[in-house]
């Protein structure tokens, strides 16, 4: 089975589901690149392509995701997704809050 | 054909096979995240969920599991796994030293 | 479909293809894991594995590849690949420009 993200500024990862980790990872990410620092794809007086209306600096959640997934491919057998007893399938968001797509294929059988 | 790290602190790496790399490469990801930092997860006296009896402080492996891999993906062509010259694939034990379970998956054909 | 790449030091990658954004991101990876650091991997004094005659310092690019993917699966529904807007595939080249082999499969159907 595979879960892709339809995006590049918000990934796939499977990880433990514990609290407190989230609170360490987003610390972490935001420790690999900062959202402080200078972008050139975040300056708007500089950047012609792939501009939108609502444009919004957003270098760091790309440098983010170049780090990360933008899919996982879980396994099957017998029917049963073999997800480990701790691992859990998360859409991370590396920018602002909004609305996602995902696709989740299944594939053989 | 998958190869699948059912965990969260063991990753599924393609990369080359030399010894004095592993050194590197061990080195680079205690630099990425060091077990010597604090994180919210390794706290015992604030953490409340998935608390095992043998817990073991383990945020480190954790932040660089989700820089790294569940699974890779390697094509199969006329029954030949498609491995370039140096490449070979990797368990990445982040954490203690201990039995850990992968799934290979072949599909189509 | 898989897009796999036959190398320890060239990832694929998907994310948005913009020219600024193209230099944040090899700033970025630079900063990551620079080739002005110390790697085991580069000492010709110490090392005796997989040495080739045209052989060039590469610790870097290894590191970088391994926070990165060898491959990236895209789901195909109905014979349309399904990139999202700003996705695109990317070989992403670490080490010295040279030639390089990429496979791309296609499951299912």
């Amino acid at each position: 089975m595979v879960v892709y993200s339809k995006h590049t500024t918000a990934a796939i990862k499977i990880n433990e589901n514990e609290p407190l980790l989230m609170k360490d990872m987003e610390r972490f990410l935001g420790r690999i690149a900062s959202s402080e620092d200078y972008y050139h794809h975040n300056d708007f007086t500089l950047r012609t392509v792939n501009m939108t209306e609502d444009e919004c600096p957003n270098g760091h959640a790309h440098c983010q995701h170049l780090l990360m997934s933008t899919s996982e491919t879980i396994p099957i057998i017998d029917g049963e997704l073999q997800l480990g007893r701790w691992q859990r399938v998360f859409l991370v968001e590396l920018d602002r809050p909004r609305s996602r797509e995902v696709i989740i294929q299944v594939l053989g059988g």
